[in-house]
């Protein structure tokens, strides 16, 4: 905060990770994998007459960063956005690229949810991939990268740049899924076994959602403002693909919205339950008090120590207490019953 | 996930259903009915002079469904909507057709709500229906085609179209009434019955309604669109008939959000009556141990051993005692009385 | 549900309502009351240089109104709208006359809602409405229709067709001030003597709130596309009184979200009464037992039957124990009162 | 209810208001006031070369109110708008003259809140106020005209529209503030000492708020909407005045959302605490009876009358057992302590 | 209120602050720092070559600041604006400056909020700067002017305006971030040790997010109207940057209505603790009375006198009751535990 636009500050808390460029070069008939050695190579990746895709991981070196975005002569706001793990997800067009910043998210082999920020910049020839960690979620796309009659190899530039926004806004769903995997775990957990450990799950879970959709939620006006651009960098045919992308952010969003509602609706739920649960503990308590407080009262009388009780002195004036008692007992019992608390 | 754009694959859990083609072909004078025994013969009604109706049963099927796509030359992207189980309803516009993924729902025999994915085509002189299953909401269509004066039998494909479309969106009402039946059933229960169990069928309607409302939602926009739609595919006539299937969309929507804000008051009631219960408990409670606390407490004195207790030499001393007792109890008892307890 | 579009089929389930036709004939000089003995002489009101108002009552003679309409030529899906209870309030504009739907509301003499289906055409010289019953709430418009300098006698079919949209919204006025008295009356219950069957009442207010605004709120919509309509069976005048009217609608809509709120309002207010109430039960008990419990112990100590307890060889033993207990009330009872719980 | 539109009909119940008529006429130069005697000298002010305020008291007199109208040659729809109190407040421009409609809004000596319908026309050379009673929140205006330099004596009739307009606005705030301070009031009393008579007040306050947006609310947009109007009675200078009373509006309706959520709130607050109060209740009780239960059934234990109960024949039985009952005494207490109940 | 639109009344609580301007000229090549000790003299940065910043400090003296717009030609509705501390942030365009008032909100050394109201206008060679207090955040700003190659050096007024503005912006996430931190220690204090104290203090969190959002949610749109402004004094450059506080704007507003999401869940989840709690309390009761009730219960029943009680007398009479109850002790804690009440 207070330093000038377009200063190059890494805020988020993954500087250990290393910095590495791999390279991508295909075209129709060959692809060609590498990893640079040297940053200051990779102006002549700028201008190839094959589509390039450079994989940057390692938002912490500011200064590396800050010469690749010399070399490609980008303009420094876009450097600082790339880099700003707090920026909103957004879409810029330049005349000569196009700057988008996005969040992959997916869930990590302890099934918890990661959060990697994600520049993504589209050039004429080229598209540079910022990414926070190893870990990413554009493993298919290596995968079909193989496949010489696949569309990617076949297609240019824009049409990788809207193949690995598909793959962030596809995993969204798989994030989508756990979460509901997670709702209805938590509404069985609410139904059979509510803890005071549940109410802070749901809570917990909401809090996630409100998170997710936070990211998730701009993302469907960006790839609607990219479909209306006219930006000569993105084909008419990628447009068709990026509708159906749209689809999907729209559906991300509904999903978000029900997942919201839903965990409302269990912790009222919840609610209900610990309500229903003391009225159980009340009754019991109402019961066994009602029952017992009149007849202990009853044997205090004949527990006075009066000269003058004439009952004590009946023969059987012990049993026929006893028998008083337990037809009470008997009452309170049908009464209990009628009333349906037993 | 994962998969290139394009990628036919059933995303259901209907993979069992036998992939099934009937044909209607029709005209004003003459209606054939047929089953198609080899998918490959389907590209013979791809231009006929009688409007087609082609009803594709099963989805798990994708070679054969991506035969039928290549035969009629549509864009792979709609192939993988139409088996894609999860994906928003839509109506995609294409030069030679008019591509729908909408959802049936629909009452079983046992009362339960089925959800069927449903893809449907309006080709130039066909319309193809992709369905999950053999079950359907098109009895009635089907019944009235029989009609050689009624309405479809008289125009073209765009009007089956309609009619199709038409049927989906009736059937939704029959489903919203099925939830209403419900929703008063559960505030009967509410009111004269309330267990747990209940403020959890509450909760499942609940996310039921909303599941609908996901699938019926987007449909109203859909048709708009259609309406306002400059294809040549659909008739200024066809066009009068969705304005009043538009009308409908926009009570079904209305409905859900209704039924959406009835089931959250219902929770509440049911809260309330929770607590109004548990009050009820709590007072029966207080007055056993308003009333016989302090009696015990009395019958306990005349129970100790002291050497000096004047009373108990009383005569009359016992009686008194239990005179008092009666009056502090018939006290009690107006007390109670007078704040509403009894 | 499963018919064809256009087919007639009333809904209601006010099938035994007889079938009769008034007409009112009228232009500036004369007015001419009439009941039509039989249907099939409609036809000759079609043109005539009066201002015609046919009135409809009984939406069950699906024949005569199919007969009515061929006569007329309107449109069979108008028709089916006619008598479709469900059908949400709508205004379609045709070349040759405008339909509208829309739903009465009033109280009846046992002060309950009734809510009757009504459709309104507006032709080149005549104004059909088709209702329910007997019963509407046009009794003013029929009285003003007498007087021959009035505007209705001055004016045109599109003023009748105002006038009498005009009354139908006027009612809902009435409506609204019946519930607002309820709210009122429900606001005084909860406040003074709070009872399950409260909050009952108070969920279906809500709900009886809920249902008029499904009927009313699209009325606003339709006037106003009304006002801005260039059906030349409008004339300039009458969209200013359509303005007034659709001042109306704002407001009785502002009204029912109003009421919505405030019913919500009422149930959590019930809400807090009720856990109060528990409060009070709760201290009462809790008092009683914080006070009696401990002094039926000290009772119970010397009710023991040991050999060797000093105190109870006391001579004034008795009476010191009876001191200390009723220092030991005093002690509570100042306890309580400064806890302020009497 | 069932009157032709245009019938002027007053619907307050503020009938009693003496029906007076004020006048001032003023320029740069002059400043004449006067009381009109008789109305039917209205006429005169209709073209006068000064700006003249006619303020008109007293809504209930209607023959009066006609005849003005009659005199100036409104259009009856704005005269039966100008008495009617139910109605939303409106704009509604003319070739000759605007007429709108409002609320006053202001707290009078006994700090209530008063809410005085006004209706204020502005003509050629003049502007008419219509007002229910004699109180009202021009008396800022009216001072302010006495300075021969201020800006009111120096502009025209529109400048006096805006700036009466500008008072009612104004007064919005004053309201709002009073509304805060019973807030702030409140949220103290929730917190230092809540009773149900506090729930009450806060479901009053909520109510008064609903209230007051339903006539604030509408104005913002009217205002709106004389900006962008093209009546030449509006000169630009004073649509600058009127964008800085806009600004005032939107404070206004941001204001009453803020203070119906902060209601909200509130009683959700006051919920809390009862269920507080209610724990520490309970928490008392349990004590209570967690300890001297179990110590009264030992007593219980050394009263039974058996013959072989040899520990009542112990030389120290009795201290020994007062012993235990001291220890199970602190050993509770310390539980309870452990437990943070005490 | 009540005064005259235009007149400069000085609103806020803070008018002990000293009356102080500060002056900055500066271009490429030098930086001119200077106090004003005469305000009359400001007249000469009216038209200077450098740009010039004026700072002005105290608001409450209102001759003062007249003077200075009456120097500048400043409409007077500006400065009215400028010093009315309730007004909301708003930015009016002029012919030869841009008027825009705002609210800086920043942690001070106590780590409160303050929320401090500034004026900025824009001029052709210069920004006034009227702020309440001397503490402001502009300390990056004034830092940055003094690097030479800076851009503040190398741009005009309008990228200073921009920068101020975005400085304001900036402070407002210092803010958020802070009640992010409040939030996550008061879930921490709701799921440990939730008091009533937390309660309020939930409360007091969401009124501070409320009332931020009041001053923070109109910036939006505001710097969206000033990129789409028309106005010659903001280049085409700086709107470049304005984008980039625009979309710091949305995340601004976003995380706002999260934060009061979020105040509105923790308050739910405090409600659901204090519910378990009592829950826990009551179990404890139950338990402690359903076990001993029964059990003081029977020995009442060998407490009492009658002559006739054949047990009292049995040899081992009173270790077989004795074993009875310790029987019944078992088997009750054994149901307990069944229940999970233990």
């Amino acid at each position: 905060m207070g330093a000038a636009p377009g200063t190059i500050t890494y805020l988020g808390n993954r500087s250990d990770t290393k910095f590495v460029v791999t390279v991508a070069e295909y075209d129709k008939d060959k692809l060609q994998l590498a990893q640079l050695t040297d940053v200051r190579e990779i102006g002549r990746y700028k201008e190839t007459p094959e589509t390039t895709w450079l994989n940057i991981v390692g938002l912490a070196d500011e200064a590396k960063i800050g010469f690749i975005g010399k070399e490609f002569g980008f303009n420094p706001l876009i450097l600082e956005d790339a880099v700003n793990t707090h920026i909103r997800p957004k879409i810029d067009e330049y005349d000569d690229y196009i700057f988008g910043v996005f969040k992959m998210m997916y869930m990590d082999a302890n099934n918890e949810l990661v959060i990697e920020h994600t520049a993504m910049i589209l050039c004429k020839n080229a598209v540079l991939v910022l990414q926070e960690m190893e870990e990413d979620v554009f493993g298919g796309v290596r995968e079909r990268m193989g496949n010489k009659l696949g569309r990617i190899r076949n297609n240019g530039p824009d049409y990788l740049f809207f193949t690995l926004l598909d793959s962030i806004i596809d995993n969204y769903f798989a994030v989508l899924e756990n979460i509901y995997d997670q709702l209805e775990a938590l509404e069985e957990e609410v139904y059979n076994d509510p803890t005071p450990e549940t109410a802070h799950k749901i809570q917990q879970l909401k809090k996630e959602v409100l998170g997710i959709r936070k990211w998730a939620f701009p993302v469907k006006e960006l790839i609607s403002r990219l479909i209306d651009s006219e930006s000569s960098l993105i084909t008419k045919e990628t447009k068709l693909y990026l509708k159906g992308a749209l689809d999907h952010c729209y559906e991300v969003n509904e999903n978000l919205l029900l997942y919201r509602e839903m965990s409302s609706s269990l912790m009222e739920l919840y609610m209900t339950n610990v309500s229903n649960k003391m009225n159980e503990v009340m009754k019991v308590l109402t019961i066994m008090a009602s029952i017992f407080i009149p007849l202990t009262f009853i044997v205090g009388i004949y527990g006075m120590n009066f000269d003058n009780m004439p009952e004590l002195h009946w023969k059987y004036g012990y049993f026929m207490v006893m028998g008083a008692m337990l037809l009470l007992f008997v009452a309170m019992m049908i009464y209990f019953k009628r009333k349906k608390w037993l």
